[in-house]
């Protein structure tokens, strides 16, 4: 095969905390997100360089996949999500590359053993804890053990409700995970414990927004714009009020429904990718 | 919400080994196999009975999810695939129902604990002992530990081929499950350990040939089948040659590529389902 593709969904993370290990493959984040129809599509061809969206980039990530497979492998990257803006790029990255070069290559690694690498690429970075995993799965993965797929588990929210999303900027996602983190912790393990409780999408937004606050993150346009969610009727026939949490690590706010559109924002709109990361039909 | 609809791959065992224990949550079947793009559709409202394209049926999986999740459901499920041929429609009749009634009535399951009901459920009528937690998955599942989702593990082969079909007539589950399975179990287990050494689409072809003739189950029409594909050309543009293996358990052959036309038979025709079993957008 000289050319393949893979479709990686992007993954807004709604509550986390950092689970550290000694080992990049146990070490991850437990928590809990959203896989959007919106993702990376990576195309993988004999070559080199990594391209994103048609601009030359360079991504650590990317470059360790690429050198645990072996491989010399050419990146073509195209993606409608906002970078550095919390919806997983770097490991939606990490990800197709690695399904898509052992296709080209006849590398013979399995499932597990690429998503294994994607995640360890991402750990030793620092660019995510948890996207890679939750990203392979798709859905809404809850992530109950930390780590890539011998030693995390996950489980899911089973709902597949519309998105809205809009982001007003950066956020270094490499800043926050190198500060102190304890409090983070403590508030995502707090959040955790109420999803499971009773594991549906209203608790998930719900133990969103709480983990936003009680982490302190919470910016002034992204208080704006939950805000003015919950004062609109956003049902997009879901049979579900619309609401509204704050996408972890970005300026950026994630609504289930229509309620952004609602409340006057020029969201993009996209529904939950039910399916995880895949290759493409050749 | 007052009806949803969950769609779920079809699944094609290669090869199996059984894996009992007292409970059904870890009872289980260990092996690898092929979901297909051709599957179930269950829409579930409020109700009673059990339609399967049109025709009431009795499924006693589909009894006791509803049982289980303690809901008056109808179900009415539609399939292109043929039934009792070995391509999982109990287990996709189980799963489907969990998925769409956890929806309609609001149970506040999981994904995980929907998938362990539907697979106990399968496992205590005796129809299946692999398909659920496989059909979960989507792609083509490795089943290496046995079990619903808190106790077994899959991986799974990296490859997403076209796949066609052809079926000369039933098989029982129940018969042969119900029968002395220690020579299943042997060679379902050194299949197993083959396909590991080297997970690609082209050794679970290999695998799942041998595990058929050591497990003495192919009948005349299968081996037939197989041998026709072996002799032609069926490359879909995929990248790999055409090959065939039996469907367990079912009288039933599977191809990657077009090998079955090109044999002058007329297959089905499909592709892996890439992203396992999931709620249909509403």
């Amino acid at each position: 095969m000289d050319r393949a593709t893979a479709f990686v969904p992007g993954h807004i993370t709604g509550f986390f905390s950092v689970q550290s290990a000694a080992k990049p493959a146990q070490s991850g984040s437990l928590g809990a997100g959203i896989t959007l129809t919106d993702g990376v599509e990576v195309t993988v061809t004999p070559g080199s360089g990594c391209r994103l969206n048609g601009e030359v980039t360079s991504v650590t990530a990317v470059d360790s996949v690429r050198s645990r497979l072996g491989v010399e492998a050419a990146v073509d990257a195209t993606t409608p999500l906002p970078l550095g803006a919390g919806f997983g790029v770097s490991g939606a990255l990490a990800l197709g590359t690695a399904l898509a070069a052992n296709a080209v290559f006849d590398c013979g690694k399995s499932e597990n053993e690429l998503i294994t690498m994607a995640h360890c690429a991402e750990v030793e970075a620092g660019t995510g804890l948890g996207d890679v995993v939750a990203q392979a799965r798709g859905g809404l993965p809850i992530r109950i053990d930390p780590g890539s797929p011998s030693h995390g588990r996950l489980d899911g929210v089973a709902a597949r409700p519309r998105i809205e999303y809009i982001t007003f900027g950066e956020v270094s996602t490499e800043t926050v995970l190198a500060g102190d983190t304890d409090d983070l912790t403590r508030a995502g393990e707090s959040a955790l414990s109420h999803l499971l409780e009773r594991p549906t999408l209203s608790r998930f937004m719900t133990a969103s927004r709480e983990f936003a606050d009680d982490a302190g993150l919470v910016t002034e346009e992204v208080a704006t714009a939950i805000d003015a969610v919950a004062e609109v009727d956003g049902d997009s026939g879901d049979d579900m009020d619309s609401s509204a949490a704050m996408a972890m690590l970005g300026n950026t706010v994630f609504a289930t429904g229509m309620g952004l559109s609602a409340a006057g924002y020029d969201a993009q709109q996209c529904r939950v990718d039910a399916g995880g990361a895949r290759l493409c039909d050749s």
